[in-house]
C-alpha cells in the first residue's frame, strides 16, 4: 500500500494574481474576427456594445502576456481555489500502466465545473462598468449556473437561454440557476426574433447552443444597460481559465514532475486552453525539458470540428448575429447529435486554439459516446468521482495514452483536466448502464454541405 | 474589501491518524443496549453476527479514548480529506452580524456528504474480516452512495434498500449507487419478510428508514458471508465521523479562534457527533477557555426526537429486529412527514448523544421546513454552495445564533457542519421557490401514543 502524496493544494497567497494571455507569445497570431457585412477586422470598440469593455479589450489583446486578476475576483476565487491536483493512483493501478496520471479537479467548484473561473470576472467587469442586466446561453447548464451565481455575487440580473432539450432533460441545473435568482428561458423561445423564426419553421425544434447564443445576443442588444456573456469559445474566456493551468504548473512542481502529455475535453476550447496554455508557453519558447509536451484536445466523434472540420471564417451562432471568426468549424448550421456531453455540442472551436491546431502545436482526437462513458465509469469506480459526460472524453483520451505507455513501458506523466462532476447528469449514466446509449455516425454529405455553405462568407 | 484568509486545509500528514471515542471520557457512561427478549446488556459478541467484528468492538468500547485509523482507511481519506474549513464572510455580511461564522465543508467529498467518512472504514473492516456481501439501508441516498463507492474500493458486493419515496423522487442517487455496481431495491420490498408484512397491510406504503433497516438486517442475517452496515445512529459511526471535528480543531487553530458555539443538523447523530465530540472533550475536561462552548443539534420540527421525544429503550428499526437502544425517541412506529431532509427522518437519536443531552452537555433546537430552505437559499446566494436539505437545518440554527449576536453585539465564533451539498436535491429547491413546500404539524395524540407504546419494552 502506498503512502505517497495524493492531492496538492496551493496556499491562498499562491493563487495566481495574473492570467496568462497566450496570444502575446504566439509566433503566428490568430487572424482577426471580421464584420460579416464589411469583412473588415474588428476593433475592441466594435465589441463594446455587446461585451463588457474589459472583456472586449482582452479579446483582442495580442501584446500583453500577463493580465492582472482584479483583487475582488481573486477574493471570490478563494471560495473554491486552489482546486486540488490529484495523482490518480487507483486509475493507474486498474489500467496497469507505468504512466503517472494526474488530474486537476475543477469539479470541486461549488457549481461543479470550471465555468465559474470565467463567470466571476465577466460578472465583475459588468458590475464595475455599471451594467445591471446580463444575458447568456447555456447547454447542459454548467455555464448558466456559474454565471447565475456570479451574477448574484455582484448584484446583476441574469437572463439565461437554455437549450430546450437540456431544459427539459436536466431540470436540476435549471433549478440551480433559479435558486440564484436567474431568469431561465428554454431556447428556442418566442421572446426573440431568432427564436420565433426557428419555431415558425419547426415548432418542435429542440434547440442548440448556436440558437441560444442568437437569442441571448438579441436580448442583450435590445435591452437597456445590458451586456452579453459567453461561457467558452472566445479568447477572454480561455484567458480567465488559465488560472487552472497556472495553478497546475505550481502543483506539478510540488509533485516534482512535468507533464509529457496534457489532455482536456473540447467544446469551445476554454477548459482545454485554460489547462494547456500555461504549459504550452514553455513549448512555444523552446524551454529546456519543457518543449516536448504534447497537448491533446478530446472532442466527441459526433461533433468533430477539430478532427473533421475546416479552418474557415464562420459565425459563432446559428442566426448569424456574431462577428465572423476564423476557426475550425463544422458550419454554424451543423446539428450535433443529442449526446449527453451537452457542453461539447458546438460547431466551432475558439480562434486561438484553431490557430494552434493549424500550426501543429496541439493535437485532437475524437471519442465515441460509449467509449467516453466506459472511461467515466472506470474513473468513478477507481477515483470515486463521477465525471461530467464532457470530462469523460478527457478521461477516455487519457486512458488511451496510458495504455500506450503500458505497451511501450514508458513512464510518461499525463495531466488531464477533470472539468466537472456528473452528479447532475446521472440520467445519462442510467441510460449507459442500461445499455440504452449509442454512438452516432455523421452523414458525410450533410457534413460536407454544411462546411461548403461557408464559402460565401469568407473575406 | 477583505483580503482575509477564506479557507483552511491540512497537509496530508496532518489528517488525523486516530478517531476520538468520547465514551471513554464521559462521566456518565451511556446505558448498554439490551436484548429485546432477555433485556440483558449486550456484549460485543452478541453483535458479531450482524456487524464487522471491529465495528462491534468499537460500538461498546467505553475505555479507549483514541482508536487508530487503519492506514488503508487513511489512504482513502486522502482522496478528499482534509475537507476545507471555511470562513463564511459573505454570509456574515448579509446577516450584518459581528459573529465569526465558520463551516466545515464536508460537501466536497466525492459523494457529496460526510457519509463516506464511515463508509470507508466499515467497508474496510468487512473486507479484512473476509466478508464479501454487505447490506444497508438509505433514505435520500447519501449513505447508500457512499457505501456503494466504498464497497467498490474494497471489492464487496453491496445491496442497498432505499426508502421507496426517495427511490422514486431522487433517481439520481439510485443511479450513483448503480454506477458503483450496487444492487438497489426500493423498500418496502417483497424480498424480505419485513417488507412483505408491510406491503400486505399497506400496498402503497412509501417506506421509512426504520423499514429499510429491517429489510437490510433481515437480508444480512439470511445471506451467507454477509454483514450489515449502518450510516448513522450507532456509536462506531459517530466515532468514524470524529475525523471531521479533529480536523476542524486543527483548522480553527490555524484561524486563531476557538468556537463558542458548535452546530450540526441531526438525523441519527453521526455528523453532529463527528463535529462536536472532539470539541466537547475539552468541555468535559473543563479545560481553560474551552469549557464554555455550546453544542446545538438542529433537528426538523416534524421529527423532533431531541426536543419532544423521551429517553427510553427502543428498537432501531420498524420491525423490531435490532437490540433495544437507550435513546431519545419518538417511538419506532413514528411516521415522519415527507420533508425533503430525508436523512433526518428517523425516530431516534444515537445512544451517546442521548446521554449527553440528558446530562445537559448539549442542546437541541427544532427547525421548520420553510425556515430551513430560506436559510439554505441565503447560504447559496452568499457562499455559493447549495446545501443539502439536511444541512439547511444547521444553517438555520447558525443564522438564529448569528442574529442574536447582532442584537447583543457579541463577536461569538460559530462553527457549523456543512454535511453535504444539495445538487441532487434540486427538486426540493424547485418546490420551495415555487411556494409549494409547507411546514408540518405533529398530531399530539399520535405522538403521545407512539411514545407510550414503548413502555412495555423497558428493561
Amino acid at each position: 500500500m502506498s503512502k505517497q502524496r495524493k492531492r496538492y493544494f496551493l496556499n491562498e497567497e499562491e493563487i495566481p494574481n495574473q492570467w496568462y494571455n497566450i496570444q502575446a507569445d504566439m509566433v503566428t497570431k490568430p487572424l482577426p474576427p471580421v464584420h460579416p457585412a464589411t469583412k473588415k477586422p474588428l476593433t475592441p470598440e466594435d465589441l463594446y456594445p455587446l461585451f463588457a469593455k474589459e472583456c472586449a479589450d482582452q479579446e483582442l489583446n495580442q501584446t500583453d502576456a500577463w493580465i492582472d486578476i482584479p483583487e475582488e475576483v481573486r477574493e471570490k476565487y478563494k471560495y473554491y481555489r486552489s482546486t486540488p491536483l490529484v495523482r490518480a493512483y487507483a486509475l493507474e493501478k486498474a489500467l496497469g500502466t507505468p504512466a503517472h496520471i494526474y488530474f486537476k479537479n475543477e469539479s470541486v467548484s461549488p457549481m461543479g465545473s470550471h465555468k465559474l473561473n470565467s463567470a466571476i470576472p465577466q460578472a465583475y467587469y459588468c458590475m464595475t462598468e455599471g451594467v445591471s442586466n446580463v444575458t447568456t446561453e447555456t447547454g447542459a447548464g454548467q455555464w448558466g449556473a456559474s454565471l447565475s451565481y456570479a451574477g448574484s455575487m455582484f448584484g446583476l440580473n441574469i437572463a439565461v437561454y437554455q437549450v430546450k432539450i437540456s431544459y427539459e432533460q436536466k431540470p436540476y441545473r435549471r433549478s440551480i440557476m433559479q435558486t440564484f435568482g436567474a431568469q431561465v428561458t428554454p431556447s428556442p423561445s418566442m421572446s426573440t426574433r431568432a427564436g420565433k423564426d426557428i419555431l415558425t419553421n419547426d415548432p418542435n425544434n429542440q434547440g442548440s447552443l448556436g440558437t441560444a447564443i442568437s437569442e441571448a445576443v438579441e436580448l442583450a442588444t435590445t435591452t437597456p444597460n445590458c451586456k452579453y456573456c459567453l461561457g467558452s469559445v472566445l479568447n477572454h474566456v480561455s484567458l480567465h481559465q488559465t488560472v487552472i493551468g497556472l495553478e497546475a504548473e505550481k502543483q506539478m512542481e510540488m509533485a516534482g514532475e512535468y507533464p509529457d502529455i496534457v489532455i482536456a475535453c473540447f467544446g469551445g476550447g476554454s477548459n482545454f486552453g485554460g489547462l494547456a496554455f500555461p504549459f504550452m508557453r514553455h513549448r512555444i519558447k523552446g524551454e529546456n525539458g519543457k518543449s516536448h509536451t504534447r497537448f491533446i484536445a478530446a472532442e466527441p466523434a459526433s461533433c468533430p470540428k477539430l478532427t473533421r472540420g475546416e479552418f474557415k471564417y464562420d459565425f459563432g451562432d446559428e442566426a448569424g448575429y456574431t462577428p465572423l471568426l476564423p476557426m475550425f468549424t463544422l458550419g454554424h448550421n451543423f446539428k450535433p447529435a443529442n449526446i449527453h456531453a451537452g457542453g461539447l455540442r458546438y460547431h466551432g472551436a475558439g480562434v486561438i486554439v484553431s490557430q494552434l491546431l493549424k500550426d501543429g502545436l496541439m493535437e485532437a482526437v475524437d471519442i465515441e459516446q460509449l467509449e467516453s462513458f466506459e472511461a467515466g465509469c472506470l474513473f468513478a469506480k477507481t477515483e470515486g468521482i463521477i465525471p461530467a459526460p464532457e470530462s469523460c472524453h478527457a478521461i477516455a483520451a487519457t486512458i488511451r495514452e496510458a495504455l500506450k505507455c503500458k505497451e511501450t513501458g514508458e513512464e510518461k506523466v499525463i495531466l488531464f483536466n477533470l472539468s466537472g462532476h456528473g452528479l447532475v447528469d446521472m440520467a445519462a449514466y442510467d441510460q449507459y448502464l442500461a445499455g440504452n446509449l449509442q454512438n452516432y455516425h455523421l452523414d458525410e454529405n450533410t457534413l460536407k454541405a454544411d462546411i461548403e455553405s461557408l464559402d460565401n462568407l469568407q473575406p
